[in-house]
This record gives structure tokens, sequence and C-alpha cells, in this order.
């Protein structure tokens, strides 16, 4: 399984092919809208966000609700386009009038500067921000709702939840309540801020509302849990085969994240090896296991078939109503940057936008492994190894 | 440029090829020794390694020093594998004799029971523990001095040192001292722990000491600088273009490793946006630039221009001396893991091989942009470029 | 650059993905409806080609006619769909009703068969055919059509005609009449069957007008040229590094095409060495340049800088009016193959076709050597590698 | 399964990695020199090459003759090296005595000239031919005996023979008296110009004779043939999912090789549609099966399940005793060519090395559908998928 995104923020379409989904998995566009739904609505977001609702089409790859084995492609219509039909229009030649609303002074943290260098869009930086605008992160949201149906099929749950907004933390200690992810979903997503208990929720939501206050922004930390995943995907062999390298990819891959971290991650500095390695168990029933998960799933770039757990940070949205030191790239002048419609934190968001990256990866090192024709075909295949594993 | 590596802690042979490395660099093996010396002998590491000296001989793709713009073959041969010439004999079939030290107890931690499972290896995890072992981080770090080599042509420097090894740290407000990181190196190569200060240095050797006296291990966290890239290397445009993704991948990568962070990293998540964005100024003489870089030198995944930070954290070895509950993969009896000889931390090796990939990462990000075929062609382009950025 | 397509044949739309196209080039969405007509409107395509004209929209990547950056999306409506909108439904479940028009009798020559057995599509043959069909075509003539906007920028230029379609043949001695591609096509495109002579089109409207009245179809040869390559794009340094594979490749990989040939093909098996090799001379003013083109354009897998000539073979169309013996895949009876629409032959389309992928090729290795992300930077760069390799 | 090769033809080795082989997979180097003779030992080649035998040496990978699922680094030792040891030397710095023999005579139809320019090799040519020369073949010809290993187990046989040298060509016919390539291979083999038959082989020692005499060189075509392929390897969905396109570049990436063709191939351009089908039968013992095989094993990109047939042309040596016209690179006055040691034809070491390419294409796909990891778990899968297939 591979994927490609596509799409400016204010252009007419958001798209993307998925290539590599096995024939026969059942999915509806209802199922797809649920994410797109999760990630517009957290505390934090605009208000557009919480009236808007994303919308996803099938425009290939997928028949009667089943897929064909083909290219599958995704389609979110941005309903913004109307109002920028002429700036934004593709077929169109410049004019005076459609390339108002130029963009000349860049956000520092944003693409703005460093992309209108690259690419030489010297005459505006909209050119830029449209793509570089976490608006793309809807597609993966809607790739990712593929991915998670294709692993509940095996039995794989994952699922993101809220660490921290600011100084407002939920107390992870919890987590051991709950007896799976079903249970701890229920829970988190019945706060808007996607924390794990009342408390943090309530918390955070102040510092939402204060940050706001403050024409400023704020960053956060997001879990993501996954369980189920069979014993030994991904490989110590070669460096590139480690699974949770590819993960870390991914969750920096996505807009404002400046690090991430598997199981106690960088707590792990101050401990000492007794302290931190899962000891192996053996029963005839499960075979073998451990008794702990301090190391978040992996051993050797491979799952260990314990819950894989991904930790990434949030960095503060870096468009701020009270805008901060830039240039105009046109007059060379010190000016304030630009300011576009955003919104106070991405952190409820990013929640749901690392659980379906790490999604993504589960699925694509799954179908790496097993048959990826057919999902009958797939599960048969995970069934036996599952079997093989358990009487290893 | 891409790269492999192979071989066995106890086979004959490590190798690597590297494919795209522009013909015209000027290399010896030398150059290379240095670097795997740097990784051997670091505070921490048990007595043999501080002894031995792996030396890379060039076996392909380089001639009379200069490489050819052919694939580049490195090979440092294993003096150990004199002694387990028969247990590691690739030709012979297997007989009783040359099948004994079979591991069957699997380290938790390691890759051992995972691994076996995953390829079959149920009648010896030494067919596993030989490859997942950290002696192929050597071939990663003679690659990576074939990387540091050609980025010096363009002037971009990568320097690794050690934040801290479990409770004892380095203070990193010194970093601000030194104009470079050829000063910096000269102060952090001065100390086996490559501390940033002569106090760090000795509280960190005082807790290895005591954690070896214990028969336990300690983790670290290891930071990377990389100064002097051009502009807009990586990209926005699709997520796996983004080059801070690339070095996360790079880094979580490396045996042990379980976080990353760029910059600031996991502390913005406690920070307000305007604390964290660093603005833009503009000077006639060196064009656009920051005061500031919390952003670790990454802005929508390309490089900013700035200093690259990157800090990755290093679980503690899990080779114990005193080891941890296992069960035998053969009886399925409770034993304790089986003990393979061992250091007390991988610390202080790590920030080498943490500068090598780095430097690994940003060597084929820079020849997806530029030349790669012959190497002052590549130099030709970097500096026109650089100028146009210098006059954007 | 790399690309994806997606779509099936009377599904909704058809789509296609660009990544990697610099930044800046001037591409409308009529420069590509016009290599989509020249696809369609081939002697020997059925009445509904001729009429029907497929159009593209420009769904991402293209803002006022100028490419972004960001990845390019095309998207062709599939006019038919309409009639077919409830059997090919992707978001309503099969009924009855949506579910008529199944395929379970799979045509010899075709798909049908084996990507039934492969992707388990046992209940309707339909679910292979409607990608497998040479409908996706249309999508890389139309990624075809940017590579050549491309390509254009740095004067190259690619040219596919018809070389034979069963018996009737061009004379292809009548290419050196030719002083560049814009005076053969002018001639061959003047040509509904694309053949390069006056002679050979009527002979191949005959071939194909009595293939059609015995409800038959029939296979041919193309030709594609392009000139202008700068010297030593692709690489003998690797095996997968070599241009004229990686051409191969593309041209294999169209539907119906059983073979790929490079300058004399085929026939340089009963030549000697001094009848084929293209000597060199040198000049003050081209520097280094060939006397013939034998080995079409190509040494070591590099381009030569003298014209690429690449030849494909083209086999019948499988799709029989008179159909050829298959099997019920239902009840394992021996039935008549299914009948489709289809045409008598595809190889007038099919040197568009092969034209465009040969330009994909190229574009894709001119922008692995040269600046892709800026269109007058790469330009820039090509234009001092020319004079480089002039004054070699 | 991906691999790498390195080496310079009188370079210290021949270097390949091969990453993804299943672990348990039981191979001797013994396995792998009797390939290496094959491609040493035919018809045409120099005396020298009818004399020397390249052996193989394991360094990583294999462990008591079996797999362990790491990368496997085979390495050819070049004995001609010791001549060469200053020459080549890699870290000697280049000095008057060891720069001698340099080449600045590019020779019409090799890599010298365009690689010289491309890697700016203005210097010495020695730089680009070392690489560029079929010596690298001899590493393909061994990777491809692990991938016929790994084929045999389940039961996929490849063979490659001599179709004509120069006029003197095989009776094709021939092919249908054998009932497998057992019979085949002990046919052809036993021929030192690997034709059909007597005859064709006393026609063939014939032209090599008269073209040597000649001071020439020739080519010829040489035919694949893979049998017992799973059905359904490869894919329709996406153009370069197609087997028989990779097989085309791997075919076309060999030395001197112009042009490659599936089944009947050039032949079908001039057939038509009832001539070519296969058609479709069914047996409750069998299942699905054809009749013919004229479309070569494939349809849609796919295997049929009946017998794969690649042919390849190869263009004469290009290093002719009796040099043609050149140009001094130095002077930039016109010389003969430079004369390197050289065959007088490369046809019968051709059909080997064709044979391994398409071996390795074969593996990497069927690895790429069923499990990598160990060769008991794939020919587990590979047997429920045959069942599955044959009671479709």
């Amino acid at each position: 399984m591979r994927y490609t995104t596509a799409g400016e923020s204010h252009g007419p379409e958001e798209i993307a092919i998925i290539e590599g989904v096995p024939a026969g998995l059942h999915i509806t566009q209802e199922d797809i809208n649920e994410e797109l739904a999760r990630r517009q609505h957290g505390y934090g977001r605009g208000e557009r966000q919480q009236i808007e609702t994303d919308t996803v089409t099938f425009l290939t790859g997928v028949r009667h609700q089943i897929t064909l084995g083909s290219p599958i492609t995704l389609n979110v219509h941005n309903d913004d386009h109307n109002s920028w039909s002429k700036i934004m229009a593709p077929n169109d030649p410049a004019t005076p009038e459609n390339t108002l609303r130029k963009v000349l002074r860049p956000r520092p943290g944003h693409a703005d500067l460093v992309g209108g260098m690259k690419y030489r869009h010297h005459d505006d930086l909209r050119n830029v921000l449209e793509r570089s605008s976490a608006r793309e992160t809807t597609m993966r949201v809607a790739v990712g709702a593929v991915a998670k149906k294709l692993l509940r099929e095996i039995n794989v749950d994952v699922h993101g939840f809220v660490v921290n907004v600011g100084p407002a933390k939920s107390d992870l200690n919890v987590l051991t309540q709950y007896k799976d992810l079903q249970e701890l979903r229920a829970v988190t997503e019945s706060f808007a801020t996607r924390a794990l208990t009342a408390e943090a929720d309530e918390a955070i939501r102040q510092v939402i509302d204060k940050t706001k206050r403050d024409a400023n922004t704020v960053g956060g930390q997001v879990q993501v849990i996954a369980t189920g995943m069979p014993v030994g995907i991904g490989s110590y062999v070669s460096a590139d085969e480690k699974l949770d390298g590819k993960i870390a990819r991914a969750i920096v891959g996505i807009n404002a994240f400046k690090g991430v971290q598997f199981g106690g991650g960088f707590d792990n500095s101050e401990k000492y090896g007794d302290q931190i390695m899962d000891e192996i168990f053996w029963d005839s029933e499960k075979g073998f296991y451990r008794g702990t998960d301090n190391l978040g799933g992996f051993e050797g770039g491979m799952t260990t078939g314990e819950a894989i757990t991904v930790r990434g940070v949030v960095k503060p949205i870096p468009t701020l109503y009270r805008p901060m030191k830039s240039v105009d790239i046109d007059t060379h002048q010190e000016h304030k940057a630009s300011i576009e419609r955003s919104d106070t934190t991405a952190v409820t968001a990013a929640a749901v936008i690392a659980e379906s990256m790490v999604a993504i990866e589960l699925a694509i090192a799954v179908l790496d492994k097993f048959d990826a024709d057919n999902i009958e075909r797939m599960k048969e295949q995970v069934a036996a190894y599952r079997e093989e594993i358990r009487t290893f």
C-alpha cells in the first residue's frame, strides 16, 4: 500500500490516491466522513471548522462499497473554494483582478519564506502556503480511515488522544483502567479536547481559552496506542526495515510535529536497564508474552505483540493574530507577518492525524508481509501466522 | 545516494555499499578509520572495544583516493571472527561441533525472541542476534564518514555529543560559547564521555562506573548539530518529502533509540506561539536570516539555513550481566536470559552513530537537489543556488 | 517526478496525480486536451471514440496556468458513466439491479481470468476488466502531455508514429527527409493512421477495413523518436540506472505491448560490430558528435545526444466480435468469451501512448539530474551543462 | 528482495549484496560457482575466460549453508587485479607510475565517451570503462543463482539458450520435443554455443570463427523460458506493477542488449487477433489452462501459469581489434579507438545472464506476494494459493 495526496487549501479539491489496498474490503464514504469530522471538531479549532463538515467521495477503486484492488481515489471538495475561485483558478491566466490577496510577508514558523526561495515564488507566497497548510492533513485522515478499516479486519485497533495542551496535562495513569481501546475511545472522544479525564479536559479548555484571549497559540502532546498487531512486523535486518523508524518519519512528517517517542521514550534516558526491559513469560494458552510494555511494543524495530505506544509533540500554530516580526519580500522592509485565518491550537486535531498516520504505517507493514491482493486471503494468512507464533 | 549494509557480529566481514556518490570526491581509508575509532573508544564501552581498532578497506568505487561515481564498497573485517570461524562458517554444513554456543534464552529488550519467531529460527536465536547486534552500526559510521567528507565540500559541518547519561547531564547553555562546530568538537571530543563540559564528563563517568559495578546498564540522550546546510532542502509539498521526517526515521532506526526531536522538541508542548517561532530579518549582506533557532533548523520540513538540531534518546543496553527473566524456547521453562559480551552504556558511541545518520540523510538530500554525478559540478550548482537565495 | 493513475473504464472519473513537476511551468488544460484528442481519433478506433472528446480538468497543483511545485491532479470525466452509474456505483451496496451485466466468460488475451483469480473476483470479472481496460492510457497520455511541455522548455521534442499495421508497412527510409520532428509530425499527424507516407496510410486503412469486416483485430508496430536530450542522462554504474531499461519497462507496461527495441534492435542480431557502432567525431563548434545513430541514442544506458529511437510492438486487441473459446467461471462449462465494445486496432492510438511514455521517462530522468524545484533554475542548469559537454 | 552490485573490472573485488532473501534457504558457494562457470565458458569468449574460473565467497547472511534472513554478501575476487594493483589502487594517491594505461580514445558503442562527459573523467576514461565493463554481469549471475535456488523450492525452473549468432540460427520448432526445461537444458548446455541443435551449434561456431578471423564481433539473440510460476504474479492495476515490464527493464539493462520481447513478440505485429490469443479451457484436475502459449506466459502484466518466454537481442561487442574511428579527448585529434582485451561475441554468455535476470525478477515478484521471511512459510503460502487457483 502506498498513497499520494494533492490539493491546495483554497483550491477546488483535495485528492488522495491509495494503491495496493486488497480487493474485497468493505468500505463506505460514511466510514471516512466520521473520521474527517473527528479531525474538524476538536476544541481550539476556529469556529468555521466547528460548523463545516468535510465529506469524501470515492472517484475510483471502489464498487458497491467493496474495494476492487485497483487504486482508490478519495476526493474532498473545498467548500471555501467558491470565494477563492478566481484567485485560485487553475486554468485562467493571471490578471490584476485574480492576483489580489498576495502574501509577501512570510510568517515565522511556516514554510512561507523558505518555500518561496526554493520554488522561486517571489511574486506571491500564497503559492507556498496554499499547499503547506495543514488543510492537507484532511486527506491523510481519509487515507487513515481506509487503513483503520483494513486493520480492523485483523483485530488491530488504533486510537489517539491528547496528553497535554500547554501546561494542562492528562494523568496517564488512568490508562490502565480501560480493558481495551474501545473503552478508552468512548472516554476520550466524549471530550472536545480528547483529554483522558474530565479534569484534564477542563484544564485544557481553560488553557485554550486563555491562549485565544491572548491572541496567542499553544502546543501539546498526543499519544497513539495500537493493539492487536501480529508479532514480528518490521525487521532488524536493515535499518530501513525498522517499523518504529517508519512510524517516526510518519509522525514527524505531520505539520507542526517536532518530535516522536516510543514507550517511555525520552524518560528512558534517566533509567537503568533492569527498569526498562520487558521480561519474557510463556503460557500454554497464549504462548510467549511480556509482563510490562515499557518499550512501546517494539524490539529491534519489530512489533512484539504488546500495545504500540507512540507519543508526538506538536508545536504551537505559527500563525498569530498578534503577528511576529517579518520582512516584506518585495521591499525588504521590516513588517509584521501576514495573518491567515487560523486556530488557537491544533493539538486536538493532531491526535486524530497522528492516529491516522500510525494506522497507515501499520497497514502498509501488514500488507508488506501478508497477501495484499484479497482481504480474505490476507486474513487467512494472518490467522495461520498468529497460530504459528502462538505455538512457537 | 543510497546505501546498504551487511554483516553478522561474529561473521567474517562487515560490508557496506554506497551508490550515487559523485565522482571526483577525495577520500581515504584513514578518513573513515578516524570515525570508526570515535565510535569504538567512548567511555562505557567494554575493554575490548577500547583496545581494538576497526579499519576499513575500499573494495570498489574508489581509485587513487578519488571516487569514480560507481558504487563504493566499504569493508571492515571482524577480528573476532577467528574465534568464531566454525560457529559462523558460511559454507560448512551444520555439525554438532560447529553449533555449540546456541542461544535459546532470549534477552528482553533485544530482537532475539521476536526475530526468532519471524524468521523461524527456532533452533538457535544466534541467527537473529548476530545481525541485530549493534555491531552493524560500524558500517553506518563508515558510510557517515563518506557523507561528512562530501558535506564538507560545501561547508556543511555535523557534530554529535552527549547530553546526559542517566541522571548526569551536560549544561546545554554552554553551546552558545562556541563560534562553530569545530570549536565545539575540540571540546567534546576531548572527553571520553563526549560530554559538553568537564563537570558533566566527570559526573557521567561516575554514573557509568557505578552502573557497571551494579552489573546494570544505563541510557542517555545525544544531540547532533549540523551547520551550513543550503536553504530549502526537503519539501512541504508531500509528507514523505519532509527532511526532518527522514532524519527522524534515520535516528529511530539506530539500535536502542526510542525517540527523536528537533529544536526545542518536547519542550515545545508547554510553550506558546510567540515564544517559539524564529522571527525573520533581512540584511543586504546575508539576505534573510533569523534571530533565533528554536525550530531546530526546519520549517515545513525544509532547512531554513539555521543550525539543524536533532536530539535522540538511547535506552539502556538490554544485555545485563545480572540477567532478567526469560523462557527457554526449547523447553518453555523459565530461565534467566542469556548473557552476551556487552557494554555498560552505548550512549557515547551513540553520539557518533547519530551524527553519522544525520550526515547521511543530509548528503542524500543535497544530492537529490544538486548534481550527483560530479562533485565539482555539484559545488558549482550549490554556489549558484546559495547566491540566488542570498539575493532573494 | 513520479505519477499515479486511477480510474475504472465506466467509473465516474479517470484521475492522475503527478508529483515533482517544477514550479513555474506554464501549462493549460488545452495543452493536454490536444494530446487526448490525438489518442482518441486514430483510424481503427470505434465510432464512439471518433466522436467523443476527452477533456481534462486541473484539480490541484496549477494556479493561473502555472505549476506550483505541489502535486498536480488531472481529471478526465468518463461521459459513459451516466449509463453505468448504478452498475459502477462506488457507494451503494450491491443489489440484484445494479449487478447486471456481470462478466463470467473471460476473454483470452485479456486480464479477465488471471485477474479474477488473483483478486478473488469470482462473482464478476467486471471488477477486473474495468481497470485492466486500455481506458487507463488516457491518463498516461495526459501525464505525457505535461512531460512534453516540460521537455520542450529545454528543446527536447518527442514524436510517435505507426510503422506498420499487420502486413501494411511504412517505408522508414523517408525519415531522413525531415530535418526535425516538427516536420515529421506535420506529415504523420496528417494521416488518420499515423503512417509515414500516403501509400502506407492507404495500405493500412485497407488492412484495418478488411480486418473489421472479418470481425477480427490486428497488431502493429509504432516508433517513437526523441531529439535534443542532453548527453549523459541515465547511467551505466548500476543496472537499474540505465535509462533505456526504464523506457523498455514503460513501453512494455502499456496495454498490449509485447516487445520493445532501441535503434536497429532485433536486426542487430544479424550484424557485425563494424556495421553498427556509431563512430566518434569532433568539431570545434559542436564538440563531439556521431556520424550515424545505429544504437538509437544510447550507449551504456546513457543518452548520447543523438536521436533516441524506440520501437514497440502492439498485439491485436483481444476482444473479438467473433469470440474465441473460453469457459464460464461459474459453471465451468465451455462458452465463447464475452464481448465488450472494442476497436479493430489500437495501433494508431498506441503511437501516441508510446510517445507519452517515452516523454514521461525522459522528463523523470531530466528532473533526476537537474533542479526539479523551479523550471527556470532547471533551464539554467541544463544550459550550463550543455555548454560544459560541448567544450569537453 | 533487492540487490546491489559493485566492482571495477580490474579492481580487487566484485561484490553483490542481496537483501530480503527468506531465512532457511539452503545454498552453497558451489551452487553459485556452477553458474559463474556457465557464464565464463561459452564459445566465442576469449581464451582467458575459458581457462579462468570465478569463485564466490559468502561474506554475510549465510551460516552453515542456510540463509539467515539478513543481507547476503557475495564476493568474487578479480584474479586479474594482481597485474593491476597499482593502476587500480583504491587508497594510494595518483602518481606518474600508477596512472599509466590511460584511456583517452573512447570506443564507439561503449560508455567511454558519454561516461567521461557525465562524470567529468576528462583525464582518464578508464574511470568509466572499469565499471561499464560486462565484468559486472558476473555478480548478476551470482545473484541469479540465489534466485534460481529459491525458485526451485516452489518448482519454478528457468533456462536460457541461444537463438542465433549472426546469420546462424537454431530451429525453435525443436522446443516442443522436450517435456521440461531439465531435458532442454541437458541439450543446450551440451553445446559450447548454447544452441538448440547440433546443426545450429556447428553453424554458430563457424560464424564465430570467421568473425574472429575478421577481427570483428557479432550479435545474436537469446531466449529464456521459465516454467511453473504461480498464476497472477504481477498486476494490471498500475503500469509499474506489470511483471513483464519489470522483466523488460531487467533484460534491456544487461550490457549490449538492445531489445526484448515476450511470446511471439515482434511477429505479433503482422498477426490477427484470432491467431494469437490463448484460448481458455478447464479440467477438473488442473483447473483452468490454455491450449497454446502465444503470449509468452503473460496477460495484463500477470503470469498466466503457462511458460514464460522472453527473447533478448544482443548487439555485437563494440571493442574491435580493428578499431573504428574515434577522437582523442585530450588533443581532439582523430584517432582509432583504444583496444581493450575482448571477446568475439558475448551471446553465449548473454544467455546465462538473461536467464539470471529473469530469475531475479521472478524471485522478487514471488517474494512480493508471498511471505519473504522464511522459506518454509513461503512454500506453505504458495501451496495454499496454488490449490486456491486450481479450484477457482
